[in-house]
């Protein structure tokens, strides 16, 4: 059997959840008068007044911040290494001068909880991946902090955390969006510890893309989570690439979640219309477009989580970043099944399945997609 | 040499030049006093008032109105056939008194269009594709008339017209979108009268999904043409989708513009989004979910141009639809190259060098997309 990682996969800690219950604006945590799980409102489009308070967002069982929980998880589903992160909306809203501190929090926790599953799991310390469930994870980044230098000095001490393996982020930056050329220091940061990042959406699209927000939730969450989601991630990562993120610190190593959001389908459309462009130099215009091409970068700079639920996804993954660049997730513990968490999910075997489909009888290149890739890139051995 | 036939090419016939010169809204046409090429300004993002109204916009010449430089254009990329259509917007933004009046003017202009050309063609009317252009057309509706009936005696009417081999539309249906119940009459007619509709882009995505209108303008047309323009046609056949339309209209025949803007590589998420959706009945709650799923309408219902400009999305369009709903395209006379338009189009060479390199070897796969199916699909023989 090889051994099977999961990069994609979230944690709400203890601790963070009790700052989510102090709060009463999005992101918050209510607890139902019904005694029933607590509710979960991340989405501003979930803190509708129009739905009972105890009815707001999702609700959350111990899967979210009982790491016991997804250990268990793990057995089940045959995954032996999990690389746990925050989930969003992460560190953004938090007081610019509780930023550092819920960081080093966190990241704390993180650590501990990793050192402490994988003692428990190998208490020889003669670490053997695939023996039993071993956690490693991403450190959150304090990036509404007063200065970026405070975002840099985090990350250069996730490095002295030795079960930390990169750092989550979504696509708001320090507030202005990733093309924002003061986050130039975070990324020189993240390249000289070359640390990946994996960028994760959670901002979505406004509600009129979908038709207003009477369209946007007639049909749940599907509008935003299936589509808002992705294009958030594909919108950032583009913003990068056009801004020149990528020509000044061609080193950059970022993880894109489900499989770039529609980066490699769209990568194309984006390089055609980035040599068309009457704006750029390039174009008889006076701005200086990106110099390193989509197709460099995806080649190069990013990685592609396998979250994508389908063998079309897959297909457009392996032919835009190559087999080597992609790698199981799960996104637990978000997508449960709607019935019983007993039995396998869904949402998981989907995954497992389109990988399967794709690679097919190439079972070398299963094996790495499922945790040889991640073993290798973020250092697990 | 296989049979090439573009069904993604556009024109403004000139009455509907005219009709734009006469306004001063959004869409409308500009001539310079410069005596340069007039300028087209179809987006609300290009109506700036910061930009002088001489450079608003971009630039249209000839190919926009000609016919005989579209068919030059065939000649020089060894195009056969080309079935043309309205550009954007089409008749979205006309009176509701005049909409019937302008849709049977450009869908005659069309058929009389096709018509002169095909006989000049080939006087003796023993048309043989293959040895000299062409042309079909897709006809336009009068969306905004004041009842759905004009739209549907106008898709009856098309049926009278020998050129005509489908209708173009764009997402805001009768104004509010396509998973507008209304819209079921229109629906009915296309699937009665067997007709094809191809859906295209033209509103894009709000600002702020990329950051406010700075953030937007600040790479030119990228953002919303590489990203907005594919978004919006994923949102619009999504939502046609999530309100049953096609569990209504098993029939319908939808081409998708842009390979399906990111259908094809959304497709998994979409699907296990709608089974993870607690508001519709199959997830406990009390809303009707599709009851068709996503992979079943892109094989039965769904076509895809091949104007995606890579492998990576060719890929997903195959693996998603199949290699026989697959139709080269152009988007000519759109991306002209920006120094000269004596040489190749690059935009059009992208397309045909994807096709090549996905389909490989297969020359048999590679005539089916680059002409065979449309044939076969459109009845051009």
């Amino acid at each position: 059997m090889p051994l099977v990682i999961d990069i994609h996969t979230h944690v709400y800690p203890p601790a963070y959840m009790e700052m989510l219950r102090a709060r009463k604006t999005v992101p918050y945590v209510h607890d139902p008068s019904n005694n029933k799980d607590p509710r979960l409102i991340i989405l501003s489009s979930d803190d509708d007044p129009s739905i009972p308070i105890d009815q707001r967002g999702r609700p959350v069982d111990s899967s979210y911040w009982d790491i016991n929980v997804k250990l268990a998880f793990m057995r089940q589903h045959g995954i032996n290494c999990s690389v746990i992160s925050l989930a969003n909306p992460w560190l953004d809203f938090v007081e610019p001068s509780d930023a550092q501190m819920w960081a080093e929090r966190i990241n704390n926790n993180l650590e501990e909880t990793c050192a402490g599953v994988n003692k428990a799991a190998d208490p020889g310390n003669t670490l053997n991946l695939d023996q039993k469930e071993t956690l490693f994870a991403m450190g959150a980044l304090p990036l509404s902090a007063p200065s970026s230098g405070i975002v840099v000095n985090e990350i250069k001490r996730l490095k002295t955390l030795p079960h930390l393996r990169g750092v989550i982020m979504g696509t708001s930056g320090l507030g202005k969006g990733l093309d924002d050329a003061t986050l130039d220091p975070v990324w020189q940061a993240l390249q000289d510890t070359d640390t990946l990042m994996f960028l994760h959406p959670h901002y979505g699209l406004p509600d009129e893309a979908f038709g207003g927000s009477d369209a946007t939730s007639r049909y749940g969450h599907v509008l935003p989570l299936a589509l808002g989601f992705p294009l958030e991630t594909t919108i950032a990562v583009t913003r990068m690439l056009l801004s020149g993120v990528f020509d000044r610190f061609p080193r950059l190593k970022i993880l894109l979640a489900h499989s770039g959001g529609t980066l490699p389908f769209l990568a194309g459309r984006i390089d055609s219309c980035i040599h068309h462009e009457r704006k750029f130099i390039s174009g008889g215009g006076d701005v200086q477009g990106p110099q390193r091409s989509v197709w460099d970068v995806l080649k190069t700079n990013i990685y592609l989580d396998a979250v994508v639920y389908g063998k079309p996804g897959l297909e457009a993954a392996m032919a835009a970043s190559g087999s080597d660049r992609l790698l199981f997730g799960t996104d637990h513990p978000f997508f449960p099944p709607l019935d019983s968490k007993e039995g396998d999910w869904p949402s998981v075997s989907t995954n497992y399945n389109a990988i399967h489909a794709t690679f097919d009888t190439d079972s070398e290149t299963v094996a790495d997609v499922l945790g040889g890739n991640a073993a290798r890139i973020l250092n697990l051995e």
